[in-house]
């Protein structure tokens, strides 16, 4: 079967690197979704709201640029682009960390996660045309113990100040992290073996 | 304290941006040690055994490279370069795979690590003048399931031509593995957390 157009419903230019990795060259088409938390939701119940909220409104989004409907024969041989999608959260202690609002945010999230498991989880969607499918991912991160200066020079190299948990496990984050139990690819932000596995239910090879 | 120079006993491309990875510049300097296994050697015996004698080779080069031996306050004030050696091979069903010898076995390979869990071991040795320290690393990696497409796939893009058990994580093979249980740079050739509890022991800060 041929390969549809792939679009990476994310601005992560790690998620973009990681499909990269395996071969799947994306578009890039980030997605303006509100990521606050609703009342009493899980942790699980939020990464796959707005990884499916961003699959949709990529979608429509790529709608809107090519108006004009394709006609029945067209829309049964081609589904259009396959769109991926992914959210990621850190969670300690049945709590979401986000991405550190400052550098004392930051250094309060390093030094609670030293010396401590932790929980990654990835919600990811795909859908092409009215297709969907959706799967959370667990991956559980231990982090070594930190002194005060193993923390201050990872927070002075500010590499966590735009991710969730304020690390990033494949820079120099890598050091911190003793040990994983899940998919490592899940932890930079999208499960590879994941979305091979969701792709192919959507009659896609990717990988 | 300053930080000495830090050499890197193998020619792994790898290794060496990993240690870039936490901030560390190594120096290459393959060391040239006969890789094959003893009768009756365990797999953690040939990874600590190679790995110390990389290691020791590699001390010796340099020594012999800059001849006249320090005076004795020199040589307590200064120990010379930490020097950083790996070696990591693949177990499966207490069987060692090293590199394959050609695409057949890399084939070979892949197909009886489909669909299970194999062992990572990397042996790990650091000195610095007569100072020693060594810890073989285990990280649990398990493949997905793999049909005949993706295993011809993954062996004609070579990646894993010259790698023990014939895959790359860090590459293409991301996708094949599903999940690791223990220290994902271990499977990449390099412990990072391990190389940084070493160098701390022979009183070196890295990372």
């Amino acid at each position: 079967m041929p390969l549809p157009e792939v679009v990476l419903a994310s601005a992560s230019p790690r998620r973009c690197e990681l499909l990269a990795t395996i071969g799947v060259d994306a578009r890039v088409r980030p997605a303006d979704v509100d990521e606050s938390a609703l009342n009493g939701e899980t942790p699980t119940g939020l990464v796959e709201r707005l990884a499916r909220a961003k699959a949709v409104a990529v979608q429509a989004q790529l709608a809107s640029a090519s108006p004009g409907s394709p006609s029945p024969e067209r829309r049964d041989a081609e589904a259009g682009p396959l769109v991926i999608a992914a959210d990621t959260v850190v969670v300690l202690d049945g709590e979401v960390l986000g991405k550190p609002a400052d550098a004392a945010e930051s250094r309060a999230f390093i030094e609670r996660l030293a010396g401590r498991s932790h929980l990654v989880l990835t919600g990811h969607c795909l859908r092409r045309g009215a297709a969907e499918a959706t799967r959370v991912e667990r991956t559980t991160v231990t982090f070594r113990q930190l002194d005060d200066d193993d923390v201050a020079a990872y927070v002075a190299s500010a590499e966590g100040a735009d991710k969730a948990g304020a690390y990033a496990i494949q820079g120099r984050g890598a050091g911190l992290v003793e040990r994983i139990e899940g998919c490592y690819s899940n932890v930079v932000g999208l499960s590879l073996p994941t979305v091979i596995a969701l792709a192919r239910s959507l009659g896609v090879r990717l990988g």
